[in-house]
This record gives structure tokens, sequence and C-alpha cells, in this order.
């Protein structure tokens, strides 16, 4: 928009851009008479004092980012829903960017966000680092790291127990017979997908069972165009997200097999529309909406008590068994 | 976050607030000895020129705000990943508000955006006027309404055919032998809430077919919690959109009837998942992308060329014929 500058904001009141300043900032005297001509430009104009300005005069600008790596994920936009629910009480206001899991997005979207002086950061960070951002933390941006941490960036977080979540869903899978398994898993450089991996691999190797890895993307076309490339169908294909395992399903039955009489799928997240998936997805609920309180309620006590706390809230996870799997004859 | 404030800066460049605003701001000369002292203590210190600054020297902030009414409804996510792409090509950052379809959060964050000094603004609104949008397009913010126009608003817009849409739809229902209808629409207050009862209300009297419509808004909860309480079913429930229709599905199918063996549902957008949906949703497709792109497309262009264009663009919708309605014996 074509914002009324701080120099015509000047001209029109007749003082110099430092007076402007200096009544804006509240940041030294000056006269009464000049402070009202000033007041009666900046009304006259329309001019937005910077939030700078505010900040200089509150410490606060009352406003909370979040990045977030896929707003087409409705598991994004549950912990969303929890974190503003919090943040809206408290009285902040939550602005949200997208990275599209990009990681020079990523970088754009945080000095974005920064230049815009929020009181503190919601993170679901995209890879495994992020130097910016760990440099923004050493210079005390206060930070709330969601559902992903980054090794090595010491911060508060607030993730789901991601191997007791694996371990509920393969152990279920194992007891009901399936013995052989394909793991269609998210992006590499995050958390969550590598810690998945680990338990996926130990379980395995210690049931001494059949199995393949692969990192794709937490998407559905991930899920869909891998599942297109599959030759031999094992007993279960284990998804990183219920978004690749939507994709899996539709991909699978366009070659012919059907969910789960040919072949056991399944999710994780739990997002609304699983319990409607044709067939309704075996999964893993995550308390999305808890996760987002969680982490807000942590950053705001951050920065209400602007102390440097490093705590980490791990939530429970929970297997969500429907009709993506079946019992095979052991 | 504890930012270093502009006292701090000035107080280790050794200079006054002043001279630190003027070399941030190029706003009067300043000798290279001060600059530079200035430039030292900004580095040392982490300090961010506000965006204010950046703007008077630019004139522009490069980034776009975007209030939409619901992040839970995937129908926004589309339209967002549509707007987003188009902008990062232009070298825009795209900031999100979630008003959570409440009024008063909706001015909160219209202000908010303001004071962080976006170049313009797309916009979904959740009622049927909003004073303080309209004072600040008076005073030459620069808008897109996207979705819904508020009547009374001069403003560019890009929305879908809604009257179309509807009538795409109606005609197929009642083609297809539905004789009796209960429409339960969305909010109110909104266009296309408002648009679609005209043409379902106007549909009805004129094939002199049993309805009955009520508003109620535009959310999953909704459907499920009106669809509850039907004694009588009709020959077809038509839903305002397809998380209403989601709703009532699971209402209707606990009530121990069957979609659509008992009563056709319709739903209105075609969200990613209602492909999925048991039963298949019948419905209108939107061109949630499409529409993204074009919003951003007529805003950046009545950024970049200042002009105070008045452009409404009016995409098509199409009828998606799935499993939740059926062909009823004439």
């Amino acid at each position: 928009m074509n914002r009324p500058s701080i120099k015509e904001v000047a001209k029109k009141a007749g003082v110099s851009i430092s007076t402007v300043s200096r009544v804006l900032n509240n940041s030294a005297p000056v006269s009464e008479e000049l402070r009202k001509k000033v007041e009666a430009a900046v009304k006259e104009l329309g001019y937005y004092p910077s939030n700078i300005a505010k900040s200089l005069r509150k410490g606060k600008t009352k406003t909370i980012g979040f990045i977030l790596p896929d707003i087409t994920n409705p598991f994004f936009a549950d912990i969303v829903r929890g974190a503003e629910d919090f943040l809206r009480k408290k009285g902040y206001t939550l602005i949200l960017c997208n990275s599209d899991q990009n990681g020079e997005q990523e970088i754009q979207l945080l000095e974005t966000l920064i230049s815009k002086h929020i009181d503190g950061l919601l993170f679901t960070g995209t890879g495994s680092f992020n130097l910016l951002l760990e440099e923004k933390i050493r210079k005390g941006l206060k930070v709330v790291f969601l559902d992903r941490i980054i090794q090595g960036i010491n911060s508060s977080y607030v993730i789901v127990d991601n191997k007791k979540g694996m371990e509920l869903l393969l152990d279920f899978l194992i007891k009901s017979g399936h013995k052989s398994f394909i793991f269609i898993n998210g992006n590499k450089e995050t958390f969550s997908a590598k810690i998945r991996y680990e338990v996926f691999v130990e379980k395995m190797e210690k049931a001494k069972l059949e199995y393949k890895h692969y990192f794709t993307n937490f998407s559905y076309e991930a899920g869909y165009n891998f599942a297109k490339k599959i030759r031999k169908l094992p007993h279960a294909i284990v998804c990183g997200n219920d978004l690749i395992a939507y994709g899996v399903i539709d991909a699978i039955e366009e070659k012919g097999y059907r969910v789960p009489d040919d072949v056991s799928v399944t999710g994780f997240d739990d997002i609304l529309f699983s319990k409607h998936f044709k067939p309704p997805l075996t999964t893993i609920r995550q308390p999305k909406y808890k996760m987002g309180m969680k982490a807000a309620e942590l950053l705001i006590k951050i920065i209400e008590e602007n102390k440097f706390l490093n705590r980490g809230i791990i939530l429970e996870p929970e297997l969500i068994i429907r009709k993506s799997t079946k019992e095979l004859k052991k």
C-alpha cells in the first residue's frame, strides 16, 4: 500500500523528522504544542506508527510468528487452532507463514517475521538445520519448536513421543501376523522421520522380518507416486503420515489391488479425514490441538517471564485401529 | 523477543537516537564517521532496522497479508498454495492470519497486518461488513477479495460463479428425481451463502418442490449438530460446503440411515478429501488453486502499476458426480 511516509507527516506538521520520531517513540521530551501538531498530522494522513515505535514504548508487539512446513496438511491446521486459541486469550495475535517444505523459503520467512517484530516464534522446520535460526536464538529470539526439533539447537520444544507411536503401530502389525514390510517415510532431514526410521529398523531386525525403507516426503503425491512403482506387495505398507497413506491407497487400488485384502496400509497423525477415508485408516493419533496449545503456553511463559527456558514437553501418541489393516493367518 | 532497542544502538555508538534514525532511514546527511559507528553498533547488537525504515528507502515491503476465515478448511489451503506460488515467483512473501470466522478477531488481524506494513491484502471475510477495511481501502490499502466479496465495498475480487454452481447442482438433483430438499447452508452473513440461498429458493419455487433452508456455519460440527436434529429425511440434503456434508453424513449414519440409499447428500468446494470420503461426495468443484493464483496476480498488478483497479474475475465451477447421491424412481 502507499503508506504515507514519516517525511510527509513531518512536512504536514511543519516539524523535523526527528521530532515526529521523538513523538512516536517517546524517545525524548517534546513540547506539548509540537506533539499536538504531529498527532494531528498523523491522524490526518492515516499514518501508522511502525511497530518498532510501539515496541520501544511497550517492549512488546503482542505478535507471535509461526513457520510451518505445509499448509495443505490438516495436521498443522489443528496445531494452529490449538496455539491460536491459547494466544488469543492472552491477547496475542498469531501470524503464519508456510515454508512449503522448502529450506530457502524458510530462511526468507524467518527474516520477514523478524523484520516484522514478533515477540516469539513457533517453528516446525523443514530440514535438519537452519543457521539463521540458530544465530537468532543465540541473540535472544524466543522460540518453541513444534512437532520437529532440530538437533544441535538448544531450545524449548513440544513434540509427540514418536518412538512410542512407532512401537505401538509395529507391535500391533507384527502381532496381527504381518511378516513383510515397506516403510514409505517422509523427508529424510526431519526429526520425526529419522526417529521413526530408527525404531522401524530396530523392530524389523529384532523380529527378523523382511523389510524395505524409503524416505520420500510427507505428501499425498509422494505416497501415490511411490506406490505406483511397487512391484511386489508386502504384507504391510507403513506410511510416514496419513497423507502418504492416502496416496498409497489410491495408487494400490488403481493397480487393481484392494486394501486391506491384498495389503495392509497404515498412516501417522490421525488427521480429521482419516476416520472417513475409504477404507478408514489405521494410524497413530497425535494430540495435535494440545500440541499447539502447549507450545503457545510455553512460549508465552518464556516471553512474559523473560527467561531462557529450555523445556521439552513430550506428549503421548495413541494407536487407532480401523479398517485399512487386517488380521493375517499365522 | 528481547530485541535491542534503537536507544541501545545509540548508546553503543556514542551518538544520539536521531543520528541512528538518520542512518537507518537515510533521512538526512550524516558524516561518514558517524555512519560507520552506527553501522558497527547495529551489527554488534544484531539490531534489525524496522520495516518502516526499509519502506522509506524502497517504498515497498514486499509482503502481502492474507486474512482467511478458517485454517482447518482445506479449501483455503489450496487457495493459499495458488497465491503463494505466484507471489514467491514475484519476490513477495505471504503472511497469513486466521480469523476463525470471528468478526472481532478479523478487525484485530487487519490492524496487526497493517501495522506490520504490508504492500497489499488478500481478504476472505467472515461477515457482511468490515468498517475498518472500508476505511483502509479509501485511504489506499490495496485489497483483492477472494471467494467472498463484501457488498458496498468497492474493490477488486476473484470469486467462483456461485449462481451457476448452485444451478448445476440443483438441476442434476431435480433431474435425477429428488422432490424434497433441506439446504444446510453456511454463515448467513457471507456473500457465497447468500447467493446460494437465493438460487436455491428460486429453483425450488419454480419447480414447485418441497424445501427447507437453514443458515448454520461452514464447518463439520455445524453439519453434524444440525443433522442430528432432523426428524424426517428429505430426498436430498444440500450442504453449504463439503465440511458441512461430512458432518451431515456422519450424523445421518449414526442415526442408522445410509447415504445415498436413504438420502442423497451434496457438498460444495470439492476439497481433496471429498473424492475419498465414504461415500465419495457429489459436489461442486471450485478452482481453488487458480482462484488463489489469479487473486495474487491481480493484487500484484494493482500494487506494481499503482492503480486503483476495480476488477472482478469470476471463475467457472464444475459439477462432480460421485456416490453420495442416487437416481430416484420418477
